[in-house]
């Protein structure tokens, strides 16, 4: 499989920042995995998170493909994602020149889906990895990141991207800062989701990144990374496009050992294990909408001078930070303070901003 | 107009607390004045509070007529409403023998709708007024104080049901107790809807019972104090059924002159202006059904161990004295506490308990 644009040779510049960037074109491997329950109920199985117009007009996933097309330094899309979804992704790409869609023949978590990606992608090739269900407010920032971070990745560096953390949050994994690389920095340590205090503390030491499962590297340094510290996940991947097909602009893995992978996160399977790890520090208004408060959070432009958001027709009495989202019925809000209600099809949710993080496990949310 | 009922002699026994009743037939006359709007979206404009089936799977409506139907101390029922609501009327009264209509030509409050009743029944006829929406719990503790205001009234006083107060209620107005009657209290002082300080004292005083809006006199003798104390409003009520006309089990009083009343209620008109209030004590487990909270309060029996309560398709999680009535999508709360949720027709309404006094004056309640 060729990818025309990946044949042009790399140029490297020097940045007004003093940081050398490489230009050429990067291919960015969207990945339209997970299901998003947390935003039950207007993100369902049949139509997740990704494929819902929710912070503006565009879906998650159309943002995330505009974030990066009709930009030369950047490849034209290639999109992981299950078989379910292949319809929606097609529709949603439109005439995205050059757009390429790798089937999943099952889910297997993030590293599996990323080294389908990297087998399929000549080795020298700067990857980068983004999820399609992540809000980004500065796409201008976001580039100017990917382009500091596949510098790094051609000099043999994982690099993930360090989102600048602005409050104690507890729902995400964080990176602390080690020794300045060019552009970034390395990555002294991976942390897992902390608790409150944690939290407040590596906010207050300034070395913290939010962890945004954002990755660039080379393909074939990934590949060689995951055969080191995954030997038969990367056995598997290299026989499943060994043994695959294209179709269109699709393909479609050999279904029998792709399902035969114990999937991981690349997170696990890799970053926490090379010796390569670095990041590179992006202040671009990111948000990974993982629940009702974050959604808010990322509309909080649109909201009236008591911090109300309304999507739909709603009438707020005495209310504080209320969110609402209705596709239809008319809603009241009366004395509410800190509480989204989102009314869906046949289904009406109301919870307050601290419930949210709960909402994936709701009888209505798991039973669909 | 005759009421065989009411032909029946007076016949006077001692009950076993000591207290002189009379059992004779005593008229109830129901009230179904007023919109309700505090329990919008359920409450509406062509179908209010009264016609609902709120508390149990009869309407509060329903519940009034049987409270005094199948005992031989009551007489059949007459109802007073207003033209919208006859058809709902005759509906929900089903086959109740004897039971008449009283057609109100124009909402003008309490007093000259109770006045015209008391016109069309003889002069000595008791009658006992209740409201058409409220919920009284404990019918047989109603019956009885209804037979022990009854034997006031037929000893000149114009009686008020003094309702046992359980907490410092300021929507509602207190009775302050006078001197011991036989069976019931002069009433000292009306008071107006009170602050909570003042609701505080009231309540830890012991002397103060809450207006329930029932009352309970002889027919002329209301008609006299009306006389007395409104005497232009008394003249257009005897004009209006003088002029007046009976259809089957209706009676349509002559539209100009009631039109013309300057309306008031029987508290203001009446009752704050004679000598010869008094009130007797009910402890009925009485609840106007004045707003959601009240409601939620109301069907206290039937909440979960957190104080949740559903009506409809439900699923409560980490919340407290949440109240959801749903009539069709289902409903998730998470987190709540001191909420309800109402979803009716193409309505949704969340609201605080503390907010739920208000939702009366919301967009939706007000541009019905």
């Amino acid at each position: 499989m060729a990818v025309t644009s990946l044949q042009a040779p790399d140029i490297a510049r020097q940045t007004t920042k003093g940081i050398l960037q490489d230009v050429s074109a990067i291919q960015p491997v969207i990945l339209c995995g997970g299901g998003g329950t947390r935003l039950w109920p207007v993100s369902r199985v049949a139509v997740p998170k990704p494929f819902l117009p929710l912070v503006s007009e565009e879906t998650l996933f159309e943002q995330a493909i505009r974030r990066v097309v009709g930009d030369d330094r950047f490849a034209a899309p290639m999109v992981v994602a299950g078989t379910d979804h292949a319809g929606l992704i097609i529709a949603q790409l439109g005439d995205t020149p050059g757009a390429r869609l790798v089937i999943e023949p099952a889910a297997r978590n993030t590293a599996p889906a990323i080294a389908l990606a990297a087998a399929l992608l000549p080795a020298e090739t700067v990857m980068l990895v983004c999820p399609s269900d992540h809000h980004i407010a500065d796409a201008v920032a976001f580039r100017s990141a990917a382009l500091a971070a596949a510098a790094l990745a051609r000099d043999d560096y994982l690099v993930s991207f360090g989102i600048a953390a602005d409050r104690p949050e507890t729902g995400y994994g964080y990176l602390q800062r080690g020794e300045p690389l060019p552009g970034g920095f390395a990555i002294r340590r991976f942390v897992e989701k902390p608790d409150l205090a944690r939290a407040q503390e590596y906010l207050a030491s300034g070395e913290y990144s939010w962890n945004g499962g954002i990755f660039v590297f080379r393909a074939g340094h990934l590949l060689d990374e995951l055969a080191a510290h995954r030997p038969e996940m990367a056995r598997l991947v290299a026989e499943a496009v060994a043994g695959g097909r294209d179709e269109g602009i699709c393909f479609y893995p050999a279904p029998a050992p792709f399902a035969a992978i114990a999937g991981d996160s690349i997170d696990y399977a890799v970053m926490e294990n090379t010796d390569r790890a670095a990041m590179v520090p992006a202040d671009m208004g990111w948000s990974d909408i993982g629940n009702w408060a974050a959604l808010s959070d990322a509309l909080a432009g649109e909201a009236d001078p008591n911090g109300n958001i309304a999507r739909g027709q709603v009438d707020f009495a005495q209310c504080r930070n209320v969110f609402v989202m209705s596709d239809g019925p008319h809603v009241s809000a009366l004395g509410l303070e800190g509480v989204c209600i989102i009314v869906s099809g046949n289904e009406v949710l109301v919870t307050t901003r601290e419930g949210a993080q709960a909402v994936g496990k709701l009888p209505g949310a798991v039973n669909q």
